[in-house]
């Protein structure tokens, strides 16, 4: 192990923290009482359909996973056109990305009843212990991904450290592990959209029969889809969101990581191993920094949402500070060439992340203007809440897209020394630079994640305590800490697509990497800029460009951006139309136990809960499959048919559409959500009110906006990129 | 005037023979009965309406020009970066394209009287006034196209014929004619913003209102805003929608002819004057065959929707069929090198439209599958209206982009002889074959935008006919007839689509044309692909972007295509959020008219129509300034701070989601619309039911996608890449 440098032992270190204090976290939430019979059995249906719902997911992504490896060992050993360990990383990928979803969704189904029943001793205990339980999804998260990346690190070091150069060996290590990114993405892929089709069909189908036609409140027992959509909270949110995450995480580090190798082969020494391990590193010290940021959450009695919002700002922010001041340590002790200009790219990823989640809080919040003009929209109706909504949304792209527009360029300039030259050692550079301003925006992700995978629990929480039928000083704190977690919710939900686009552009250089991998493999060559032969490893970045024409005139490029733009707006299409389609069946299932169940509404008649979360389990299986497959066949089609200037088209209009709509729907949802909340509030008439009733549309329309369609696009984005780099070696055997 | 070959002269006799034949049909129409005393009224007030407001409109337009006309001029004769023509070719192309849509709305507000009153006698009469009207329009249009080419065209070749060589001549012709396109999208870009704003603040204003609040059936003379809604459909669609196509019409045969100049000029003999001439042609041709195409639609009483629709697409696809029978004989007696190739990519674009036309009528017309499930979904309310049809209006867009996709791939290899090499060569013919393309789609413009215009004609006449209280058959007849409107409506509205995005691609290539000419005004040079230094004229497309470093993983060209495709939808909330500020008044007004003036629901009152229509007139003008200036300002910002590499991205990103979005928002808001209409019909209820008035919120919500946003992004994606061709001299000095 003599080519593994000391210091990255405390990345496996940093995992096995990560993941002790996950334990740690999770027994000590276990050890608290879970209340009254009737929050225990509650709590027990919602784990039972969570869990229901899991098994059945993993079975069919197990499928498609089978599917999928047998295809790339068919390639690898039958036509050479595939790395050999790709099979093997993409099922770790895979694996590790569905086992962080499992103990985060265990975790959250056990904690949500010990919240309410914390929070009838106090705001400060439920805050606690919904937080800690979110901190064990986040230290989940982390600690597997660092886990993967450190095993497989040192499993290609030995395999590969007799068998070629040290500088060949980064690059072919780097390149590899990139491939298990793939494994996570499907795996997220298929977890965020059957998940959010789940979630949204319970919601939209609790919301559309019980709140509007039968009148009950929300989480009412009566209503036979509350359990589902208590388990929607879990499903979708939860392991979701975590294997999202899981995948941005492991993304960013591992492209950064390959863009290293390539980026830093003409320095002196061992630099190139140093750009290697540095992101990792800046990873590994942000989870002890994510630690500490946990350990600072805490309030007191009788705190007002301010205090609750300062108190988790405390412990994020203070993390993102002490990150930020740990990088420029971290790469100068590292001794990484130009380790200022990089840790200032490393601050630009964390600026604009910050700058993100403000804007998405702006934009999504009833304390400022853009959300209490479309509560105020519904005097005249809902139309005019569904119009002020969706321009309120598109507005909100605004911000986020010169946020990272900044950041990309920023990133790029600091870490080549503001070289516009565009010679091929500064756009590797710069390269290097916008894939780790990635990782310095998901570096503090075991806190950022828990704050929430915090959402659902607090969320699932006040389910609890409304069917549990507890008191009413129970359910405003219950309320309090739900009404945080939507506010961390959207500006996580911020920091997750902000970190999908820069993650997804470090992807878009590692393609070409692994294009010219595949040529060399089957002993294809490339021409220069000066049109003589050369070997594909030896082509820089204006080589590659002018070889395969990937500029703006050749129509192959354009036909891609507009496939890609296309494909977002597909995608969403499809997500939408899932939704409605699962919550008309949840519906049509409610309204007939409404009317075959006799003494449903009166209380003296249980409903059939596991019936409703059967339904929306089916239907999100069944929702899913079209959707999700799209994302992968697209860019293979379009590498087969319109080659490597296609498939960058694809990748770069897929990105620049499917973000800013994902931003759009994101943010529009979001709005709706907290428009209808402030007329709860008792603005423009409070609950029961004409206006109240219009903005309900709103929220219900925004429902699948924010949950389902929204964060799916970020997968959606980074999965084209992950698919592109692993067929490269189909794309080069049809050039 | 050697220099002009005798079969030019065929274009200014067609430009003539098009406006002789709309004077014709002007006067005819005139000379028609304009009914009874009230029906005389009702079409005066609508006529006084629609009038102010084109004036209020051109005087912010005139403002805007004189701005704009300084800047050029200050440019071109104090900086040298900007060619001396282009002040006042910016002002013709302004001027031509407001003089058809005053010619335009003015027909259109004569002839809605009398079509009710020809309806009076029976439908043929109807049709053949309301089309023939809507004929006037579409031949203003492609007459004061060709005159403003033909005299442009003359005179400068007058002017420099014997000063340059007849090559250079031509392409700095072209490339300067080019630039009165900036003048065209410019009012075109006001037509549509302000047009589609007053229209819909009425239209949403008057629904909200009068048909949800007072319940009273559109168009009910009691309703205040009702003669501010009919005045909308002329100043919206009438007069927005023909500055549109005027813009692409005139945008496409200019660029193509520009792309014809620099593509033949290694060609033996006058080959290149050939090319120049070959888009003009085509589209003289298709004025005659249009012509043709317009007295062929006539229709029989008791004519059923089909029959219409028959007689309509009789007329269209009869003049469709034969422009490709002649281009093939043009372009062979023009003796145009590979003329069977270039007459395949005039085919391309033709079928591409007819596609994407088929496309959007399948998915919003309430005879087929997707538009009646959006009618389904009104069974659970209005939230899932609007899902179903955001959903609808998503995976809509994947046919059109894809007919985009391949008529750019065919349109490209067919006028290159199928070289997929990208050499200089194949690529410049290969893009003179996309912007033939374009040409091939507008060829026929007279009468498909006939059959657009004829749309508001026929729907001010169901209108008038319902405020003069005329009996219940005529206004089934004139309800026959507006159906229909609505059909050929998005019929029409893909076309716009489609060669919007054709024209923009062409326009793309002559960009770069443009900032050669400014870079070999101001005398620098460049480097080719090998490294040595040239003149920038004689640089080909790969040298160019190769020099301008203009490939995929240039930060410019990403952070470019972020803030493309973000404009997009910046400028879609912006124009969403002024048709709900402007409805918001609206409502106000029509609430306090109901309140204050006694009678008006008993019909005993008249309300103040006056006041209405001066709101939205107010309200439109206030709110379109913002999104056009927008629309002009961020590709100068974006080429000072980003260069061409940077603009191109911006260009590209723009144009990707700027399509897809627009398909996305027409096809959305056309759905609800006639789910709406099948509701009515009787389905789910009809008329007054609960699923009803779940649809009617649809289609408010519809209104601003289909009539506002979604066509105004038509102009924005040419506009973008006219102001970046216009401000070439500028972007080159910022270098």
């Amino acid at each position: 192990m003599e080519h593994i440098p000391q210091v990255f032992w405390l990345i496996p270190i940093a995992s096995v923290c990560a993941l002790g204090m996950a334990w740690y976290f999770f027994k000590s939430m276990m050890k608290e009482d879970e209340g009254t019979p009737r929050m225990i059995e509650i709590a027990e249906h919602v784990r039972q359909g969570a869990m229901a719902y899991l098994k059945q997911q993993y079975k069919v992504v197990l499928l498609v996973f089978i599917i999928l490896a047998i295809i790339f060992a068919i390639m690898a050993y039958g036509f050479n056109a595939q790395n050999a360990w790709v099979p093997f990383a993409f099922l770790t990928g895979g694996f590790f990305s569905g086992l962080a979803g499992f103990f985060g969704m265990k975790t959250a189904t056990y904690a949500s009843a010990r919240t309410a029943n914390a929070a009838r001793q106090g705001l400060n205990n439920g805050l606690k212990i919904a937080f800690r339980s979110g901190a064990v999804m986040g230290l989940v998260v982390v600690g597997l991904g660092l886990l993967d990346i450190a095993l497989w690190f040192i499993a290609l070091t030995w395999f590969y450290s007799d068998k070629m150069t040290s500088s060949e060996m980064l690059i072919t290590i780097t390149t590899t592990m990139l491939t298990f990114g793939m494994g996570a993405s499907t795996q997220a892929l298929f977890a965020r959209v059957g998940g959010g089709i789940y979630t949204k069909a319970a919601d939209v189908g609790a919301d559309l029969v019980g709140k509007v036609e039968a009148n009950i409140p929300e989480d009412d027992p009566r209503n036979p889809a509350t359990i589902a959509d208590n388990v929607g909270d879990n499903v979708g949110d939860v392991a979701g969101m975590g294997a999202d995450l899981y995948e941005s995480y492991c993304g960013s580090i591992l492209s950064t990581a390959a863009l290293g190798a390539t980026a830093f082969t003409a320095s002196a020494g061992d630099m190139q191993l140093r750009a290697v391990i540095a992101p990792m590193l800046i990873a590994a010290v942000g989870v002890f920094l994510s630690l500490f940021g946990i350990f600072l959450v805490r309030t007191k009695e009788g705190a007002t949402m301010k205090d609750l919002l300062h108190s988790l700002g405390m412990g994020t922010n203070t993390a993102a500070v002490l990150i930020a001041a740990a990088s420029f340590l971290i790469l100068y002790l590292l001794g990484l060439e130009n380790w200022l200009g990089i840790s200032f790219s490393v601050i630009s990823g964390l600026v604009a992340g910050v700058v993100i989640g403000q804007a998405t809080e702006y934009y999504t919040s009833q304390s400022y203007r853009p959300t209490k003009s479309i509560s105020e929209a519904s005097q005249t109706g809902a139309a005019t809440v569904i119009i002020k909504g969706i321009g309120t949304g598109m507005i909100s792209t605004c911000i986020p897209v010169l946020a990272i527009s900044i950041a990309i360029l920023l990133s790029y300039l600091c870490a080549n020394g503001f070289d516009m030259s565009m010679s091929a050692a500064s756009l590797q550079h710069g390269l290097y630079g916008i894939g780790i301003s990635a990782v310095g925006m998901l570096s503090t992700l075991g806190i950022t994640l828990a704050t929430d995978a915090y959402g659902p629990i607090a969320d699932n929480a006040g389910g609890n305590a409304e069917m549990s039928e507890l008191g009413e000083e129970v359910r405003s704190r219950t309320d309090a800490l739900d009404a945080l977690g939507n506010t961390t919710a959207a500006t996580g939900k911020g920091f997750a697509i902000g970190s999908a686009a820069l993650t997804a552009l470090a992807l878009l250089a590692s393609y070409i990497e692994e294009i010219k991998i595949a040529m060399a493999r089957v002993g294809e060559q490339m021409t220069n800029v000066a049109g003589e032969a050369i070997d594909a490893t030896n082509a820089t970045i204006p080589d590659f460009m002018n070889f395969f024409q990937v500029n703006l005139m050749n129509p192959k490029v354009l036909v891609g951006a507009f496939i890609g733009a296309m494909a977002a707006f597909l995608f969403c299409g499809l997500t939408m139309g899932a939704v409605g389609r699962a919550a008309g069946k949840m519906v049509a299932e409610v309204r007939r136990q409404f009317r075959e169940i006799k003494g449903i509404l009166e209380g003296t008649g249980t409903p059939d809960y596991g019936r409703c979360v059967e339904i929306s389990t089916q239907s999100a299986q069944h929702e899913m499959i079209i959707p999700s497959l799209l994302a992968i066949i697209i860019p293979v089609v379009v590498g087969v048919f319109l080659g490597v200037a296609g498939v960058l088209g694809l990748l770069v209009g897929g990105l620049a559409a499917g973000f800013t709509l994902a931003v759009f729907m994101s943010n529009a949802g979001g709005a709706w959500d907290n428009a209808k909340k402030y007329v709860e509030e008792g603005n423009f008439g409070g609950k029961g009110s004409e206006c109240h009733k219009a903005t309900v549309v709103g929220d219900t329309v925004g429902d699948p906006f924010k949950d389902t369609s929204g964060p799916s696009l970020n997968i959606l984005i980074k999965l084209m990129s992950m698919v592109s780099i692993v067929m490269a070696g189909l794309t080069v055997a049809c050039l």
